[in-house]
């Protein structure tokens, strides 16, 4: 595997702790100021800044995320990948816990100081049925 | 603008023109033999044979659609392209048509042919509500 995925790997890794953890700072830098995220049914949301303010949003919330990576490409500065991700948003306070499941296309661009950074985010994330109690 | 970058607007015009004409082999010929279409709720759907066959059950319907490419980023033989696009699709023995409309963001290869082909698609399309009649 070459140094340039490895590099990809660790930022979505990186990205799941940091939004674990909620460690805005980190999780700051492994987004280009000008990402976009696009989802179904909504406008694209633009900039770093925005999506910030958003998280900022989700801090009652505890945020728990899986992915498993389908496809790396990188090609000189630009790269994409393919990943069928699940994350489960539970109330911090307690309640009941929402699971959402289904596939990211996003784009990773290298920056001129060499870090990769999600640059466009393609999200079909949908509900999950909650499983039955026992 | 590059010429690669105008060859890929000429695939997805191309994919327009063909799907609204029914040209399968045109449209057949616009994406690569392993190419995989994202959509929310979705498996993958998997391989240009898969696709085709999905078209060919839809030759009941007209499908029109335009879109209103936002970006093109080329790299070697790499590009990425997001579009909003609008699609409407209405059976050819007439009645109610359905409009999707929303964001694609989609991969292109270059084969060993030079020819660029859709490889990777994320389709975030929804349905839009239906105009009242007037």
């Amino acid at each position: 595997m070459g140094s340039d995925e490895q590099a990809i790997r660790d930022v979505i890794a990186n990205w799941q702790r940091a939004t674990a953890t909620g460690d805005a700072a980190q999780l700051a830098g492994l987004m280009a100021e000008d990402v976009v995220f696009l989802t179904p049914g909504h406008p694209p949301m633009r900039g770093r800044e925005t999506f910030m303010q958003l998280q900022a949003g989700l801090r009652s919330f505890r945020i728990e995320s899986s992915g498993d990576i389908q496809e790396i490409q990188v090609s000189g500065e630009w790269a994409w990948c393919w990943t069928h991700l699940q994350v489960t948003v539970t109330p911090a306070a307690g309640g009941a816990a929402v699971r959402r499941a289904g596939n990211t296309l996003s784009i990773f661009r290298k920056e001129s100081d060499g870090r990769w950074v999600l640059a466009r985010d393609a999200n079909m994330l949908t509900v999950e049925p909650t499983p039955s109690e026992p």
